[in-house]
């Protein structure tokens, strides 16, 4: 059958929101990285943000049985009535913290969470305030639904994330809420109970709402990282089920949301999502259990010896990193003193060292030409051959 | 640890939008369905837009192998490349189409494609033409990236479908898109595919784009129904595995898109959602399979013998169906012979002759109160079971 084609002159119509939503640059590099491996090239991975551990065994038996079963319909919008109660008990045993089940909402993802978020929070030219480096996804997703995501630099003062002062400072009139997040993609970097405490009651006294992306809680390696829910009812508590619990591809993630917004965001899930993953959400059913929590706890400490043994190293090798990252799998290096252009330094680095590292450009407007991410997500073996290859490199 | 709550005088801060997101009514019945099943009445389900049948054995067998091996990690923000291929020669296999697999974007079921298609394509303030009645969520995907929703009303005449001339006479300076949908649901009514081609090219002559919802396909019981990228490379074509494929619960669509928005699409696809659910894309790679698609052939037959006994029954209790449904599972039926209140009507239905059923308010402003919108998703028994209580109903 004949097909017209479009006019060769009629350009597509793009929506001009889509000017200001970037790449992930990495996949750029990621690409070329597997492009090099294909070759037959050894790339040691140090860009990738997702656990390099399977979904634990319980989790994947849980899974399997309700795939034996078939029976895999929508659930309820807001997630399978079980699976809210078993996320409350869980910040009831790990927290110490009660909160009810009704506000538990289980969705695709953390992305579904802050799609939600936004949306029900956000009028159009509403401001978000959010650090900078920070997750880059979480500006457009302000953007998507015509929020103005408005960037805070942050620096080694306030560990890389945003501080009381900050909110204080840069609260303005169209300002509608501030996302923090902690442990922090990229820098690894906690918020003090005091500080968020401190956030909490900002957002409150200025009519607006703290939005707290706690979705490496479980990796933390020294300090105390408590949930937003233990200090207010009012904010936005986001977590996921990717990182501590390693089921990145299985997208599921959960909010809870102060009690007002329950029934909106039920809507908004509706008619946006119909409901998570099912065969997700049925095997997340084991993710609580202490057989999977002790696999759990076990990686999480292997991370911890990943980045203790990852960061001196770095700092060797003339890496700028003078706040200690306390969570998550990053480190967010300073590379000043080795290149003026870590978009240039990260591929070089690829090409010349087979090391994968995600340039400071996908973080943000922050200095990113004078930093590198190195996340911890390959065996310590693999660290210890990627800080070999660096340090040849930089010899070179 | 003492919580300060939220001051009692302060309103929660939420989006002008949230206003305009309507939710489904039919939630309610059926949370009051289960309510009546728990307490031990026998309800007969007519309201249920899901398929009754279990996911097809070889893709829960694709999906158990998945399982079997844990490594379910993020894939390509666009989908598995072995799916994204698979879909296209399921293009070449069914319709006689090419579709490179380029084109083909993997997505969170066929609600994360309505959302990028609208991301993507419109401004704030920038029109979507969309059949009254039709599937509501379509008119707040549009919604919350502040495009405007413009139900245009459909009836007979036109088969319960937009037509070319609905797009001549309502495209207006600000609008962008029409969305389509074939076959549709409530109505399960398809266009033809002459028509189809006239309004690719209206919306093309016009300077817009067509969006094209085809997730029943598949399930089309007579005439013909053409996949618009037989007619046109510049449509947005949105399918899912939820219908045909008996994979609602997994959430995953696929969308095949103008060339020019691929690059736009993957950058989105990456920040808003990392990648459609891993179990769910390689528990898909056997979707098209011979076996799978012989299983679900024989459960379109099964839902055609299901239509061909309803239509006629409720003709015969005074409903009125001016236009045989020819795909999905559905009849908008009118009831405005026997009620003057359709929401009351499939209250009272439910809680005197235990049958839920859909009222019309669920799909738009077009005389909702005389529709409502049967489902048969149930097996024929059941619906013989339903359609003997309504009679009885209508007696008393």
């Amino acid at each position: 059958m004949a097909r017209p084609k479009p006019g060769a002159g009629r350009a597509a119509r793009i929506a001009r929101r889509m000017e200001d939503i970037r790449p992930f640059h990495v996949m750029e590099l990621l690409a070329r990285a597997r492009e090099l491996e294909a070759q037959g090239r050894s790339i040691v991975h140090m860009e990738i943000g997702e656990p390099d551990f399977p979904t634990p065994e319980p989790v994947l038996r849980a899974g399997r049985r309700a795939l034996e079963k078939g029976e895999l319909f929508y659930t309820a919008a807001t997630g399978l009535p079980q699976l809210r109660e078993k996320i409350a008990g869980y910040y009831r045993s790990r927290y110490g913290v009660e909160v009810p089940a009704s506000r538990v909402l289980v969705t695709t993802g953390s992305s579904g969470a802050l799609l939600l978020a936004c949306a029900a929070l956000l009028n159009p030219g509403d401001e978000v305030l959010l650090a900078d480096p920070g997750y880059p996804a979480n500006r457009h997703f302000v953007r998507v639904v015509e929020g103005v995501p408005r960037s805070v630099p942050v620096d080694a003062a306030s560990g890389y994330q945003l501080a009381p002062d900050h909110l204080e400072r840069q609260w303005g009139p169209r300002t509608a809420a501030a996302l923090v997040a902690s442990p922090s993609n990229p820098t690894g970097t906690i918020v003090t109970t005091e500080r968020l405490s401190a956030m909490a009651e900002i957002a409150r006294v200025k009519g607006g709402t703290l939005i707290v992306d706690e979705i490496y809680h479980g990796l933390v390696y020294e300090g105390q990282c408590t949930t937003a829910l233990a200090l207010a009812d009012d904010v936005f508590a986001i977590n996921s089920f990717s990182k501590y619990f390693n089921m990145t591809g299985w997208r599921l993630g959960w909010m809870v949301a102060p009690d007002p917004y329950v029934r909106e965001l039920d809507k908004l899930m509706q008619n946006l999502f119909l409901s998570a993953p099912t065969p997700a959400q049925f095997a997340a059913l084991a993710a609580f259990e202490p057989e999977t929590l002790a696999i759990l706890d076990t990686r999480a400490r292997e991370f911890k010896a990943r980045r203790d043994y990852l960061v001196p190293e770095l700092r060797k090798l003339g890496f700028d990193i003078p706040v200690m990252p306390q969570g998550a799998f990053y480190v967010y290096a300073g590379c000043g003193k080795l290149t003026k252009d870590s978009f240039a330094f990260a591929r070089d680095l690829l090409e010349r060292a087979g090391v994968a590292v995600t340039p400071g450009v996908d973080f943000g407007a922050n200095a990113p030409e004078r930093h590198v991410r190195f996340a911890y997500t390959s065996a310590i073996e693999r660290l210890q051959e990627g800080v070999a290859r660096i340090a040849e490199f930089l010899k070179a």
